[in-house]
């Protein structure tokens, strides 16, 4: 039996459908369906209830709808020997390329400064500027920041990625550890943050790191919001440092009343949408996991706690 | 002797020393080292002082620094024997295609009511929208027109493009005469004209056209000014039916002080500069041209006046 579980009723009765049609031969329910925890295998979760895996004495594995963990692994109801698999992709790449994209496009053709000069009633034209003059610094090259990367460097950027680990990737340079970061960070005009949150990377894009940009640089972070300090990133933005940011996760979600992001002018801040789970890859990236579970095989995905992710 | 003159002295010699470093044997002067009218045999420029061509009775051609020659044939110290040579490219197309997509790519992923949302401090996620359900409509399938339907394909959109004369495309969905602008205009979510000022083409974005767009639709113009009526976009705009329009040219440019399109919370204004003629690349081509003159042969992007381009 499989528990599908999130926090919008409409949202599961749309899973269970997906799901129920896969799987024919498989029960899946609902937790309002679930009358014995002790049937429960497998959970299919996004923001499950407190202390729900406490009740599931035979649950066997968690299949989350997301590719960022952070919130699972820090639950006190989760036994650290229950194996958790995240969503590789599950339809996110193609959507963080197209946010960071436009972020990235946005700063190239200098639409941010054009907007501020249309609030200002000012008819300028600036220098052109072509994408092979725009050095982009990617953090994180897993599944999604290479998608990132690889569809930035086919549209003409001059791409840097980095990884905690080495990787090798065509017409991406490269870079890892903390060199590689200081390298990374001294030579992006727009750097484009899809990293986890894990205890190696909280607070990572701190206020020595984001000062270590070049004058007039532009910071997207569609990664997590604990990645970044919110009031140094204000700091560099306000001193002029840096030029714009494009923010999609924040330190606390949703985004406070009081935050002075909301209204800066070189702040675009997005609810956190850059990359939206799709219910049917979702469910064909689950599914074949399962099989493979069945199957005595490795499920794709695993998450090793001691990482993050 | 080729005379070579735009309103900026600084391009002027910007130019003279990229066609002299590409033809040493050839003479270049600027405006102000023209002493013997009569020598001059060519003459490449953009925006050319009142009565410039009246005096130079040996011209051959006119090479114009820009795809859009409407004010040149608007002159009448030009005479319509003399064959002008338009840009094909010049750098354009890219740049076209880049802005194109930026509008396409903020429509798709509602980057402008996330704006909005933003200034009223409402974290809000939208349902998301895959390329794949944006259909675009491309007016205009010249040298330009081609290149951003072909990359707005590329990235997924479902594109329909139309031109005055049949044309086939692989995977666009060519239209052309009045009942293919019709077609178009009734099934596109984002409408992007690229067409040139002709005297077919002013006025063709009217209140009844814009009507017919879907509801919800948005309007990017980087053809010409003239093409657009602003009074009834503004009205489309503030009733609804339109969602926002980025502008790159207007019926007067620079755009008025006192024009509504300013400060319209739906609307983005840019100061012409969608394609910006590359320098290198006019010079390029411009030498190419001048090479198959020289040799007898037909030069690329002759304008045919009665077609306006």
């Amino acid at each position: 039996m499989i528990l599908i579980h999130t926090p919008s009723p409409k949202e599961v009765a749309a899973y269970l459908q997906l799901f129920r049609a896969a799987l024919p031969q498989q029960v899946f329910i609902s937790l309002e369906e679930m009358h014995d925890p002790a049937l429960v295998e497998y959970v299919v979760t996004w923001g499950p209830p407190v202390g729900l895996f406490a009740s599931l004495g035979n649950l066997k594995a968690v299949f989350a709808l997301g590719a960022g963990v952070d919130k699972l692994l820090a639950r006190d109801d989760l036994s650290p020997a229950l194996p958790i698999y995240r969503l590789l992709d599950g339809g996110m790449a193609p959507q963080m390329a197209e946010y960071v994209r436009f972020g990235v496009l946005s700063y190239q053709r200098h639409m941010d400064i054009y907007r501020r000069q249309q609030a200002a009633g000012v008819w300028k034209m600036l220098a052109p500027r072509l994408p092979g003059e725009v050095q982009v610094g990617v953090l994180g090259l897993g599944e999604i920041g290479r998608a990132v990367a690889q569809a930035l460097a086919a549209d003409g950027y001059a791409v840097s990625g980095w990884s905690r680990t080495p990787r090798q990737l065509d017409g991406i340079n490269c870079l890892f550890g903390d060199d590689g970061l200081a390298e990374l960070l001294a030579g992006s005009d727009v750097l484009a943050c899809v990293l986890p949150s894990t205890p190696e990377t909280r607070g990572l894009l701190n206020a020595e790191r984001l000062a270590s940009l070049p004058a007039g640089a532009m910071l997207i972070n569609a990664g997590r919001g604990d990645l970044l300090d919110e009031e140094a990133l204000l700091a560099q933005l306000d001193s002029g440092h840096l030029r714009c940011a494009q923010l999609d996760v924040f330190a606390s979600e949703p985004l406070p009343a009081d935050s002075r992001l909301w209204q800066h002018p070189a702040v675009t801040v997005t609810p956190h949408i850059a990359a939206i789970t799709l219910r049917s890859q979702a469910v064909e990236q689950i599914v074949a996991n399962l099989a493979r579970l069945r199957a005595g095989e490795e499920g794709q995905g695993k998450v090793v706690r001691e990482r993050g992710y």
